[in-house]
């Protein structure tokens, strides 16, 4: 690996409530200097979870995206609380915006989102052993959720408006582990 | 699909010289009313390669990426030029970044990134039919180019700093797709 630029100064150039912009002043090993900009990490981690209602159905909410002012079909996510683990996150995301509990969580991979600006990451948990399970969250309205077909897993992640690609990266590790896990039974 | 929330007012919350935050004041159908945060899309869009040298030979980069601090191996990206189309900026970034040109040039789908935040979206070029060409571009290094076996690919992206969810989208997606036509034949 190479040797990583030096930074030379950090400094934050804009907030909200949400978002933290930071600007680095970097000097790479070859000596030239560049200010990056990066959306700095803030909290404790979010969560994403791939829900089992068995073996064959995977459970998905349709929930309004604010960053494309439309409805999406995706995986219930959110922040990790402070004091929580992810697996307790993700059972309680589960319980709030799908009305499930799961009695066995697995941790699957770690996903960066955009790292060459952005410092945030999601932990993909897959839940399965479900049970009705419904906890209120902070949703302004109730999730719809709709059970889909694992089987049919490759051309949801083909069609147009599935889109986001956190959750097709997430349903296509899935769909490759599992397949292996078949294989070697 | 639900009737979307009605937008009562947006807002520049922050601005950086990267980003800009929105904030939206929604009412949804039931009545109750959230602000939500999201970054706002700038820009023309961006697209990501996937460059084959040969049907078996994937090429990768290894970029320095500010938001983690770390050195990534990933796939070339960047943003649209204005009245640049996608795969002219595809075909662009290659060069730049990798040092060749593409004689072929194929869209395999558009990924949203973040979507409940986030406006952003990328365009997923896949690049064949290589030839040796280098444009200068604005990286403040030279970029590593990492031959990798297509046959790997599922090895690859269980790989822990191999994290980002756009390249591993594009890149299950891709051989997903790939796999179909190789059977078909």
């Amino acid at each position: 690996m190479p040797t990583k630029p030096e930074i030379l100064k950090t400094r934050t150039v804009a907030r909200s409530r949400l978002f933290e912009v930071e600007a680095l002043d970097l000097r790479f090993t070859n000596g030239v200097e560049r200010t990056y900009e990066r959306l700095a990490k803030k909290g404790w981690g979010a969560v994403m979870v791939i829900p089992l209602l068995d073996p064959d159905t995977l459970l998905l909410i349709n929930e309004y995206a604010a960053g494309l002012n439309a409805y999406q079909l995706t995986l219930p996510k959110g922040l990790i609380d402070p004091g929580e683990d992810p697996l307790e996150a993700a059972n309680r995301e589960l319980m709030e915006e799908v009305g499930y509990g799961a009695r066995r969580l697995t941790p699957l991979k770690e996903l960066t989102t955009a790292p060459n600006y952005m410092g945030h990451s999601i932990q993909i948990i897959v839940a399965e052993d479900l049970y009705p399970k419904r906890l209120p969250g902070d949703e302004p309205e109730p999730l719809e959720v709709i059970a889909h077909p694992v089987a049919e897993i490759d051309k949801l992640v083909l069609e147009r408006d599935f889109s986001e690609a956190r959750v097709i990266a997430a349903l296509l590790l899935w769909k490759q582990l599992f397949r292996r896990e078949e294989h070697a039974r």
